[in-house]
């Protein structure tokens, strides 16, 4: 079917169902968006696996965050032990989590690592990121691995079957990495784009504003270019790499995108800016807490899924959300139309 | 355990997740709720109820609706037959539906009454409300009457094993009802408590706001009183009276209440008077299109989990809000510590 044509139909499917026209609000949007990108009136979707990176920071060293940088290790090894946040969720709503060691700062011991279910794929770049409040975060190799491996981890969900996929990170720091992107990129002083991540207190928020500042400075040539890889290999980190590359994987793919919160949408910032048209392919599931968030959506011209101030990452906010998407795709699937019920239409 | 006790248990529990302090936002402050109304750290969710009355009213004759009247009775057939939002949103969340015929104009066909799954519950308490513009909705021998019904219901479902009953209802004309029993209860002018309900146009809504005034008017002795019993039975209608003392009696027994939108959400009003602290059993699902609603909720002191634009009425808010609710219940269950996981906690 072609576009025009589906968009025509997609729009009577949703108003000849048994409700007040428009009374499912968002629900109808998001229906829509899952009939155009699934290429369907009664969209289905298949195997949603929620892909969860997890990378170390050099900028941490500086006390940026709230929590120290082995945090992130620690954290790896709670998802394969299954007693995250992430971890609950996805297994109460039907996500297949993968989660992958980007690159933590020490490597996990052997018996984590593999393809299994619980285990940790290792797709590690290196011991963390460059501090890039010094040195770009990362070499141009570097980058390129990394975006790869992005590329190749949907492709294989992909290939296995799944139309549905999630993207989510870890890594303490990766706020200031979101921030400085989301800055070049948006061309928004970082000031603005900056926020308390897991919860720095006043004098923190201050030294972490005034770090990205001079960060900005330093690479200003690369700010003022512009250019998405540029931007991301300078300010890092692996995972947001991995998941600005999946994600444009996935659009290729025509596979619709979960977007969780301020990481993984300044990574979708970066893939929206090399493959454009990508936001048509994606959900965003959430309004986090994180202060810049709101101005990024605008940006993105995107509206939320939920707003619980939700501020933890992992993909939490697309495993919540799931079942909200699972509504809309079903409504278009499984509700009665007023002729079908034998209902009387609005009077007109 | 004693409630203070509980308390100090139920905040230490949820702070000592893996997870930066506050960082899973709203679900924090629902998994609180949910583990003090269930008595435990750990709460489950057994067997939840979606409970949806239907109910004509006399104010429809006066054209407050875009739609006509006998569209409720058509759509407690498309309940039975499944194929309504709400049937759709409790079969996906896997909550139990029944839907009751509170006294549509017409009796449906006999074959559509029952106690199986897919039938109608037989709790007619008359063929629609009086028109409350006229004279009270209903006289005091059919609120008791409608009262009764509520309450049994929930007895019922209580008693065969559900600790967790949301409250829908399906009503052409039904705002109306509310935003009288809102503006009377709440002391809040009533055009400030009128919306378009299923989609009116501006005439329309003027018309409606100019027999709400009169009405409240010929009430005044009633609206001045705030006797929330006698409100309920001048304003209507029969679901409304069903619902509030649904969840009196869930409140009683201890059971998680989940509130739909804004004509539940009056029902709550009234229940909240008479059984104050009700609320506190009460989960706010949504926030719903309908103009008057957020000043509702505010008036309530109530967060709703959802804002999603909805306006669909049926208890669509609960059945879609249902899997966040169990998230929270999980997380508190379900998540590490930082202790259990070996994760290192927040510098302090």
């Amino acid at each position: 079917m072609n576009k025009t044509r589906l968009e025509k139909e997609l729009k009577m499917a949703i108003d000849s169902k048994t409700k007040p026209l428009g009374a499912l609000g968002q629900l109808e949007t998001l229906a829509f968006k899952l009939g155009m990108v699934l290429g369907s009136t009664r969209p289905v979707l298949r195997n949603p696996v929620m892909l969860v990176f997890g990378a170390d920071h050099g900028i941490a060293q500086r006390g940026v965050s709230a929590y120290p940088a082995e945090v992130t290790g620690q954290m790896l090894r709670n998802f394969a032990t299954g007693g995250a946040a992430i971890n609950v969720f996805c297994r109460q709503n039907g996500l297949r989590l993968i989660c992958a060691d980007a690159g933590v700062l020490e490597r996990l011991p052997d018996s984590y690592y593999g393809f299994e279910t619980g285990k940790i794929r290792d797709l590690r770049a290196g011991n963390g990121t460059r501090d890039f409040t010094e040195e770009p975060a990362m070499s141009e190799e570097t980058y390129g691995f990394c975006a790869e491996q992005g590329r190749l981890l949907v492709k294989e969900v992909h290939e296995a079957g799944s139309n549905c996929v999630g993207f989510g990170e870890m890594g303490i720091g990766n706020t200031s990495s979101a921030s400085a992107v989301m800055s070049a990129l948006c061309d928004i002083a970082v000031d603005e784009c900056v926020g308390r991540g897991t919860g720095l207190d006043d004098a923190g928020l201050a030294r972490k504003i005034d770090l990205l500042k001079s960060a900005m400075k330093k690479h200003s040539d690369v700010a003022m270019n512009r250019n998405p890889g540029q931007v991301l290999q300078t300010f890092g980190g692996f995972e947001l790499v991995m998941i600005a590359s999946g994600m444009m994987e996935a659009a290729k793919r025509g596979m619709l995108i979960l977007v969780d919160g301020f990481i993984a949408g300044a990574a979708c910032l970066v893939a929206d800016k090399m493959h454009p048209g990508l936001r048509e392919f994606c959900v965003f599931t959430h309004l986090s807490a994180e202060k810049a968030h709101g101005i990024m959506l605008k940006y993105l011209d995107a509206t939320p899924l939920l707003q619980l101030d939700l501020r933890l990452g992992e993909g939490t906010g697309c495993a919540l959300a799931y079942p909200l998407i699972e509504s809309a795709a079903r409504f278009l699937r499984e509700m009665a139309s007023f002729e079908e019920a034998g209902v009387s239409n609005k009077e007109t």
